[in-house]
């Protein structure tokens, strides 16, 4: 028990540090010197135990070699910050180290998960909250999950006789949305050549025109609607395409991995108005709304379908005979079998910060961004990628050093990470040469960390 | 800061009851009891926020009302015990809150990961460790995995074109293997239909005549065998099944997600001979070898093959200009995008064990179980449901008391929740009644809670 209160007071330290602008973001190396071993710190796992002093040295190390992702300066990725509710509530599920695929293993954690996906669906606008949803190991399982429902619904004799019983089958996605997209279709055996890249208009969203044209020929089945995407962090007209599905018979999935969490704000919910008329819903909290990963559930309309999708009946974990109401047995409804605990965290944080908690979480992310853009938008020396209202800020450096355009980010990005005072994402898109992503998610985050960013890259672009 | 110092508190003294087996395992309430509130433990979410003590305070009722897998008498569930170090692993992999995606974000968790899926392919038996993998959400993706790379090995079209480019293909696998067969076959567009179940011989063995007579006029290309079944533990013939694979051209995979610690030990690896002439392997960790969970691995002999199976080239995470070398960035070999750090646990234990600990454990697991076994065999009462030399041990009341044979076990499980001195699965199968499903993979437990068990069923047999 010594060694848990020696391990706490290392991550307890390292939590300090985190939240400290005064520490780095991280500490670069390339992946060859962390190989060949840094100062006693040696990556190889042998035969013989080592003591229990040297594994407080490796968990140290673990971490001085890490990524402070919940720096407030980090920018990088769409899930970022560090919760100390979460990470308590992280801390409880470990300790727990349970399975949800039973009441009978996890009684508390599977009323938890019913409760909050009931009231994420009456969030969505689903009457009543009534439907159906599962925690899921990420947005893309959740959004492999909308496929393969859909799919269900339409063609229930696929889940029996493989794709041979269903007709040549036709799925739609914005060619901005997430690739997870791409790869449920290769996975779940409708090839990739069959989900089509709807092309986006100036403001990147959806064009339904082309969506109605796309497919002839073919049984169109599935269409992916995206409430933020990853890249630009916009949104498709919910609305719009709705009606075509309705029209056509299709499965609308929203995919709100990202832009979900406005769902939280009742000034910026606007942006997802139709996701009431989704199918289902994929919400990662884990992004937008600062919840630990991992944590993402998949939320769909119609009752039974997720079941009578994936059941297979195990005898040895849903037993018909046991002494409790076994409608609480989810398990058979996952595509996989032991399940991780993701639901804890979230919840503990809903009881913490309330709904309002997290409403002003996201206004504060909003504001931020809207910060940034418009510095940006009047700076010299910048260009912004995309116009208008978007969830991302995306700026790009245009002019600062004499680098061909392309290698701007990158260059900059490499001395960033090297001096490890800040970290951001860059990349190409289309025609567009490498240009900054900037992400905004972390609560810890404010004016003076976005200044210290601009900042940065233009002291970096000098240098160049 | 002195909120997760209590909460520290809080989950040592978790900690200290789980091995304390004067405690009980659990304390049953049905599920309608807990959502109307126990003493001040309420589920629902509200709008405004909560106190810090009251969070506290439901952390400790969450503990309170949950189930102490980690206690000495839980032998319920395939993954058991509470490992101190893995415990401490999983709560700094918490607070890092990183991403198994890019080095870029996880250098370190990048490289253990790497070293330790080499060194489990060795274990194997692959020549120089050579092959490919990746840490999985458990072993009913992993063996999803299994079946995705082989069908994109024989018919990498499918990838773009779907099911429709490929033959009608057969899988096989033995009617006593895991039902996450089942659900990869309904999943990835196959069709359950499309699954052979093999008949198994009195040995509970894929019987391979069945195998051979079984793909006529169909493409077979998938043969799964289990290592170590989920009900009986029981082993397939490896080296036997590898053979049809190789005359017939099909993919052999091992689900070894139960029994592949047997690997770790030289006294009891022979179960799995013929592994090293799989395709893929699936080994759960986080089962036999008391990793926590989730920790699961899909091994891969062919390098190249996971990653072209799934690779996306997502340009806003795998750019190809980065400072450092990008085959660290693995995040495109998986169907999940964002992946929870499994390995940290993992690696950190088996420093703290040696290779030569999980010898130990493992050989531990074994001798209790035949302990078990041979206390059973002989004991007035029980009938033995499975004979011969297995990884679980089968038991079964069957004269304790006046009720039919099926509702004996269902009866006093019911009455061992309630009592809350210990727990063990029962199910039917086949033509089999239930019978009790004991599992021993808790380093936690010894002879005594063996006849703990014996005696408390043998108490509430009595009392019926």
């Amino acid at each position: 028990m010594q060694f848990l209160f020696e391990i706490v007071d290392i991550l307890t330290t390292y939590v300090r540090k985190t939240f400290d602008r005064s520490t780095k973001v991280l500490d670069f190396h390339h992946p060859h010197q962390l190989l060949e071993g840094m100062e006693g710190f040696n990556l190889e796992l042998s035969d013989q135990p080592e003591s229990l002093e040297q594994i407080l040295v490796d968990c140290r190390d673990t971490l001085k070699y890490g990524v402070r992702t919940g720096h407030p300066r980090f920018f990088n990725q769409l899930s970022t910050g560090l919760d100390i509710i979460g990470l308590a509530g992280e801390w409880l599920t470990s300790t727990a180290n349970t399975n949800m695929f039973t009441y009978e293993i996890a009684p508390v954690f599977v009323l938890m998960e019913q409760l909050t996906l009931k009231k994420m669906r009456e969030i969505v606008g689903w009457p009543e909250g009534e439907g159906d949803g599962i925690f899921s190991p990420g947005g893309a399982i959740s959004n492999m999950y909308s496929v393969m429902i859909a799919r269900y619904k339409y063609f229930p004799e696929v889940k029996t006789k493989g794709m041979a019983a269903a007709p040549r089958l036709v799925l739609f996605t914005s060619e901005h949305s997430h690739y997870s997209i791409k790869k449920a279709s290769a996975a779940l055996g409708f090839g990739t050549e069959n989900l089509i890249l709807l092309k986006t208009d100036e403001r990147w969203v959806a064009d339904a025109s082309h969506m109605r044209a796309a497919g002839c020929g073919y049984v169109p089945m599935f269409v992916n609607a995206t409430g933020g995407s990853t890249v630009y962090g916009a949104f498709d007209p919910i609305n719009e395409i709705a009606d075509i599905c309705e029209k056509y018979n299709m499965w609308l999935h929203v995919d709100g991995a990202w832009g979900g969490g406005l769902l939280m704000s009742r000034k910026h919910r606007h942006k997802l108005n139709g996701i009431e008329r989704a199918n289902s819903v994929t919400w990662n909290p884990h992004k937008m709304m600062g919840v630990p990963l991992q944590c993402s559930a998949i939320l769909v309309r119609e009752r039974g379908v997720l079941q009578g999708c994936n059941s297979m009946c195990a005898g040895y974990l849903f037993q018909p005979d046991k002494q409790y109401d076994i409608s609480y047995d989810t398990g058979d409804k996952a595509i996989q079998c032991g399940r991780h605990v993701d639901i804890f965290k979230f919840w503990l944080m809903w009881k913490a910060k309330g709904t309002v908690g997290f409403e002003q979480h996201i206004d504060k992310c909003l504001d931020l961004s809207a910060y940034l853009y418009n510095k940006i938008k009047t700076r010299e020396g910048y260009q912004m990628v995309f116009e208008g209202e978007v969830l991302l800020k995306i700026l790009f450096p245009s002019s600062i050093c004499p680098l061909s355009r392309a290698q701007v980010a990158p260059k900059i990005k490499a001395l960033m990470m090297e001096c490890g005072t800040t970290m951001v994402g860059y990349q190409p898109q289309g025609t567009k040469v490498n240009f900054f992503r900037m992400v905004i998610s972390n609560p810890a985050a404010t004016r003076s960390d976005i200044d210290f960013l601009i900042d940065e890259i233009e002291r970096l672009g000098y240098d160049l």
